[in-house]
């Protein structure tokens, strides 16, 4: 009995701008600096999806990784590649697109999608310096 | 005598869409598919500067690494980073915003800004899997 | 009092086919899809093995990284290295050599291999994109 | 007017077995060492195809990189991907699969594909430590 | 209710040399080997700091990156970048500068400077190969 | 006939600090800023050696690359590695040890080295960001 994590990395590119509706734009412009610039910038994101459970016993695999790969392609970035974070995603509306929310957001969408393996850690790197990871707590 | 090429990277996330103004809506998607959605995607440019020259027999140095870096931060990542490239910045107006214009765009400002070196190559990486090199020619 | 985690990095290149015997054909090709290919395909394996304890109140060190290099190098990298995994190694007879079960395998080969310190992880990516990590839970 | 660089990176998972049938097997260790291994090895191989030519000046690329990763990925990647290169591959039969033969071939199916672009470079990363280039020269 | 990890990324490059004041010479070399060398060798070092927090409701962060990366490059990389870390550096003094000395020190330096977040994790890279981690315990 | 580039990339850590001795303090610290620091700094650099030449009908090898690093191993790496490169390595005496002059010191020593395949090019990365290449100009 052995309890392994397997993890398979997608990317996507994505435009977001860091604005909350809720604080006036001084307050706004003050949080976020540059990356409240009106009409967006954006990054090429890293996407590590973490699933952990027991290799099976005949196939040695705790999940077919191309099973997990086209799991977080369909649900995750087929919804937001190439697309302006802040309004093009139903999942993310009303949500400010930091890395911490993106991780979060992504996480409930996964949570229950992968048969037979349990959903151990989103890590979602919004630049090679600058990163975010939830893992359910 | 020896001429030896120096290089700096430099990184900038930015947001683009990829339309020409001269062709039309279905044209355009035709062309440009997902990168075409209208309010832009976005990107972690690297970009890498190469200069040549002859090291100076004192200080060894084709160019001071800290100039040639200071010079292209102002010059073009003051400029870019974290902006929406279509209409954030004043010398990528009416240009379609792909790598090979960028790059082009960028060894233009470049060309003539470098004491005692002469820009070889503009090199920049869109994705680590997409890049665009252009050398003046 | 600091527990502290150190980590080396190796790397080998292998063959392997995903193929367990105690399934027909059609289910092997079906579960491994082309990594079934009967001549076998291969992989740059990247290996962290990570331990830990406290550093040693004179020489700073919680294992001489040289040491673990060398324990790594011979009891695994060698005999795994430029070899067809599902034949040349003694210690993977039997085994369907996915990630998960070479993680497993090399946790036991090392697991009591490093005088002074505990083995916390063994992380194996069989690409930069897919990685396994057994922890010996 | 401007002549512009455009490079995709892909990759692709083989196993190979470094051997000369007109040599004897003596010769064979002495020249290939652990590649000659009789069962092979395998690599994660890189390959970034360079193409070149004027952007063109309505959309702004020199091809439409989409359009040449999926012909590379036709041409190329999908005839060598998970596979053991000295016996799967119809355009490799009779050739040693090292990296510089390897290039050379692939630059020769690749050549004349790519409409309104010319065909500048093969690069061909066997480890991220080991690369041939080809030029056509 | 989330409890989030964000991971900024800083680097340094340093000169040290392992050696142990109170151990004699030839223990010294036995030990630390070419590491001994007494004019010292040197490193690009890759520095991850991580902090654990909720993201704030209204402005989606654990702590602005921004903030975080300020922090970490006033009290630690100020002090240690293109420094001799044995000499050089005030909370490094009687410290052998090894990557797991090295960890613990930023860890004891970084501890209590996040406002509203706390510090879960110093990861160090000494090489691409070798890396120490702290996280407190 | 085809003309093949191959290339090997090797690493070492080493100190060094710019310092000229026919200038004057003053214009040294103007010059070199914190690279003038008196007990120095280091870094890992990353060399990649590439010769060319035609692979051999036989072979399919421009050059046996293990034969490559073994000679770039000896004739460079084991000079330079873990040393002050200002004070400890002979081919360097009176060399202000910035990346240009490693590179054309290096080419300089490796340019007769390589039995059937000529030197083409020295690259040294210095960090990830900074660069040199001399091609024997």
């Amino acid at each position: 009995m052995a309890t392994v994590y397997v993890t398979r990395q997608l990317h996507f590119s994505a435009a977001h701008r860091l604005h909350c509706d809720k604080l006036d734009p001084q307050t706004n412009i003050k949080i976020y600096g540059m990356c409240n610039n009106p009409r967006g910038h954006g990054h090429n994101y890293d996407l590590e999806v973490t699933v952990r459970g027991e290799p099976d016993p005949l196939t040695g695999m705790v999940i077919d990784l191309k099973e997990l790969k086209e799991i977080v392609a369909r649900e995750v970035i087929d919804q937001v590649d190439h697309r302006y974070l802040n309004e093009d995603v139903d999942f993310l509306r009303g949500v400010v697109p930091t890395a911490e929310n993106l991780a979060v957001a992504f996480w409930r969408i996964l949570q229950d999608k992968f048969p037979g393996a349990e959903l151990y850690e989103i890590k979602l790197y919004e630049t090679p310096r600058n990163m975010a990871v939830y893992r359910g707590e």
